[in-house]
């Protein structure tokens, strides 16, 4: 048991649009300050270092590449490799690519695929259920960690949890598309449904013997992008012509949902995927029910998230709004609503306003 | 009856500091295209031309001199004369500055001092209640101009019509103070009352006499400060020692509510004194009750009013707001609450940022 490595890798891919305008083409969420003084991939990076931990991979786009190389830098963090995707492909060929990293790593290396735009307030006990995890890794499970749920939440998928494994192992014994309220929660009551944080730890074999039945297509395509990525510095440019041949699929539904090695941890960390303004004023919210940006004068005001790269803000009688200003946008949004944002950017996508996204 | 002029008075002294930050220290609202395409000094002089109205004269901070000439040059008028206040004194010094230069005409002139930042919209209508006013100011009287109230206001004076004089002109019974809800409410119902629009039209012969009964000492030092204006092409920059003198007080308090000539012509006139951003909004919006920016986009909202001097603005969930970015300032108010403004700006003196004043 102790002669392992756990390799994080951090998926840095993701545009988060439903936080515009404070998150951008780009600099997309994972790469701003949003709850803490540090960026989320610094927090995401810290959260795994020490112990087993090797250093952090990247996975991201090419145009962040740089950006991430910086901010680890300015945490005094060195990644074994920043690699870069020619165009998104979804989870699935990011887990290959992993995997096939990790596998020519000298020594015996477990992969931790995380994103990189997830808060977590509880980092030990992140730590430790990851260290809870490895002996069903070890054992060629693909095992994913389960958030208890607070909430009929339907914005995440579920996962049903099954037989113990070990003492805090579980088979899976569904994943759960997100459910409509009814059926969430249903969940809720049922006492044995987690929320899918969207993170893994297996080991490069047992991904690679999966992917091999599932998506054989999927699995060349991926390892043959990094044997023939381009090194420069950090960084490993996947290569183009064989990457575009890796189909779109999460890793959810091209390993998980179809392997019977998945197995899961239960886990209680303080996770939030920040996926909305809602859910960061959430997280940053004081005991006023406010966060705002300093210099903000609010008059009769409450339960409001501000933030501002500078020009000043007044809110005068309103209560539950996010006002976010940033780079010649300005949102307006009533946080009861803010999975709209999103509709907000495609419709300057639609509109060509490309200068804005 | 032929021989007389009527000389426009428009007094640009005001802050607008219910309309920041669109309304600034450097351009207040008068000098705003708030409601149409031209500002609403513009429109105030456009609004008393022809006819038996001279050129019109303005009485303003020397701060706003250049850009009232600059907009009058746009709109091919030339003032009589722009007459700057070292320091506001409210309305009664301007009215007796306004007198003793009509005095010094060649010509019978009556004086029609109005504000420059009121929005009407039946301009004929207005120009014809001035008409009629002629008969009672010639007479002697000090004539207001009423507006029939639609709605129980709290935010204006009422005047209380009395007498007839002529056809058009009743003696004023008594002018009342801002009601309270239910004392509005009994205005309405007896039909007799009207808002009291700032508006006034007299000779000057009358108004410097009934001011040299209520304030000699306000009536000499305002005369004494135009006597001894610095001209400057269109300028008369009042003398400061002279000025300095008189009392701040409002026409109203000084001179209407204490004389027996007060007259009154009620008029309906499409008027509306833009005092707030609920004003604003209700004379600005469109058949969806919305009145924006070009580029702002609206997903799901409802009844709001945007104004943006570059940054682009979206809304999305809310309603009843009017969102106003300008100058390095973002406001966001409920316009239920759009009174409330001016407690930002009040913040911001407190606080001495004077830059977003």
């Amino acid at each position: 048991m102790s002669d392992y490595k756990i390799m994080p890798v951090i998926m840095s891919g993701g545009a988060g649009s439903r936080l515009w305008p404070a998150s951008r083409a780009a600099a997309p969420k994972q790469l701003l300050s949003l709850v803490t003084d540090k960026t989320m991939v610094q927090d995401t990076a810290l959260r795994v270092a020490g112990g087993h931990f090797t250093a952090p991979v990247f996975i991201c786009n090419a145009a962040h590449s740089a950006v991430i190389e910086a901010q680890m830098d300015d945490i005094g963090s060195l990644p074994l490799a920043i690699i870069t995707e020619p165009m998104g492909r979804n989870t699935a060929p990011a887990a290959v690519v992993a995997a096939h990293y990790a596998k020519g790593r000298p020594e015996k290396t477990l992969v931790l695929l995380l994103p990189a735009d997830h808060h977590v307030t509880k980092a030990d006990a992140f730590r430790d259920a990851v260290e809870a995890a490895v002996p069903a890794a070890l054992s060629g499970h693909l095992v994913t960690f389960g958030i208890a749920p607070d909430a009929p939440e339907t914005g995440y998928g579920y996962i049903e949890q099954g037989a113990a494994i070990d003492a805090r192992s579980f088979a899976v014994s569904a994943f759960r598309e997100k459910p409509d309220q009814d059926t969430a929660k249903g969940y809720l009551a049922a006492g044995n449904f987690s929320w899918n944080a969207g993170i893994f730890l297996f080991s490069p074999e047992a991904l690679l013997s999966e992917i091999e039945t599932f998506d054989p297509v999927m699995k060349a395509a991926a390892i043959a992008a990094l044997e023939h990525a381009e090194k420069s510095g950090l960084c490993l440019h996947l290569d183009r012509s064989h990457f575009e041949n890796c189909p779109s699929e999460s890793i959810d539904y091209a390993v998980m949902e179809k392997t019977d090695k998945a197995a899961i941890v239960p886990c209680d960390i303080g996770w939030n995927d920040i996926g909305s303004f809602s859910a960061l004023h959430g997280v940053t919210q004081d005991d006023t029910g406010m966060c705002m940006s300093s210099g903000t004068i609010a008059v009769g005001s409450s339960d409001c998230l501000v933030q501002t790269d500078g020009p000043m803000v007044s809110l005068v009688g309103v209560k539950n709004l996010a006002v976010i200003v940033k780079d010649g946008a300005v949102l307006v949004v009533d946080l009861a609503h803010s999975q709209d944002v999103k509709k907000v950017v495609n419709q300057l996508k639609a509109d060509g306003r490309t200068e804005l996204l």
